[in-house]
């Protein structure tokens, strides 16, 4: 149940609502109590040890669970002790880029920190090959593509997260420490998309990295 | 900046709400927009790795922070891997009883998940000595008493917690699996304590552990 193997070192840090499509959809909710705005900084979460995994890996169907999502992202690994950097240098602790599958139940709100649903057991596969960030020359031409059963399902263009990579590493920089071995994956399509028992998922991000999970549950 | 001796091992998590008065007290709050209800699920956060500390830490001054508040919880301490227990075996699984001070900023709502305030630099020292499980009898007589330059600022039992040990390690277990090394921190006094810088902040849990640590920022 535990994988020991993962990429992750330290913590491994989500980003939520960084798709500005999104962002822009909620306006409506946003306005309306208790928050009364869209939110000022970026809405982070963690996927803690229990939920790490890796690439080939078996997800656990969630016990008792209808319905399961998954949703894609761009993982930045950490290289360096980060510790309130600007955008500028933010870049220069980047280890490499890969590729995370965050599986979770649906949303129902935006309103708690929702730990019973991004907590799963080994729900959180990031690949372990990285790709040096040397050999990354734009970040804002990635595009995060995801099949279901060899069927696409999602496309993520980076261009289109509200938060741009270096914004992310140094505004997280200045709330908390970030290790060699930490992991931030910087956003999701706002749309989740469904997986059933025994799905296979594959996501790839074109000349960086590819992953590949089967759900269980059958 | 990063502490490696921490007692803990994998992951630290923090119960939220689970002072019986301070819910009652929030109920008018809770059956507003968005929620119109108490929560009915215990409400978790996790406290990251560049946040663990141990006894004796100095903790850092929040950068451009007014105000800093700490609360202090017994540590529960997992010993087995604890995966959907019950409440009656869920203390077969706990290899000791610390305790652990969470420095935080005020809180100023109970709506987002708040990573800023909770996820400072060495903001969740443990004390690294353990109280092996057998030789506390009966957890509902503990009492969290915390003192800031030698004087009580706070005083919190365990039998005023809305959800016991065994409910919360049962419910956290069926969430996410734990494991060796994991900590829980069941409950804090609804009300933190405000600490100033320089602060000398000292908890005791009677017979079963103490903590001490020092503010920074002079």
């Amino acid at each position: 149940m535990m994988n020991t193997d993962s990429i992750v070192k330290g913590k491994l840090v989500c980003v939520a609502l960084n798709d500005a499509e999104q962002l822009a959809a909620l306006q409506q909710t946003f306005s309306e109590p208790p928050h009364k705005a869209a939110p000022t900084q970026p809405v982070l979460y963690f996927k803690p040890r229990n939920t790490w995994s890796t690439d080939g890996a078996t997800v656990e169907w969630a016990q008792g669970a209808e319905d399961m999502v998954v949703g894609a992202s761009l993982a930045v690994v950490i290289g360096e002790q980060c510790c309130r950097v600007s955008q500028a240098q933010a870049l220069d602790y980047v280890a490499g880029y890969s590729l995370m599958h965050d599986f979770s139940l649906p949303e129902k709100s935006y309103y708690r920190p929702d730990i019973k649903g991004k907590c799963l057991d080994g729900s959180a596969p990031v690949s372990a090959k990285l790709t040096p960030a040397a050999q990354v020359a734009d970040l804002a031409q990635l595009s995060v593509v995801t099949q279901v059963n060899g069927e696409t399902v999602s496309e993520f263009a980076l261009s289109q997260c509200e938060r741009s990579v270096p914004e992310l590493i140094s505004t997280i920089s200045y709330i908390m420490t970030l290790e060699p071995g930490d992991v931030i994956a910087v956003g999701f399509k706002g749309e989740r998309s469904p997986v059933a028992k025994g799905a296979s998922v594959t996501s790839a991000i074109a000349g960086v990295a590819e992953l590949t999970n089967t759900m269980g549950g059958e």
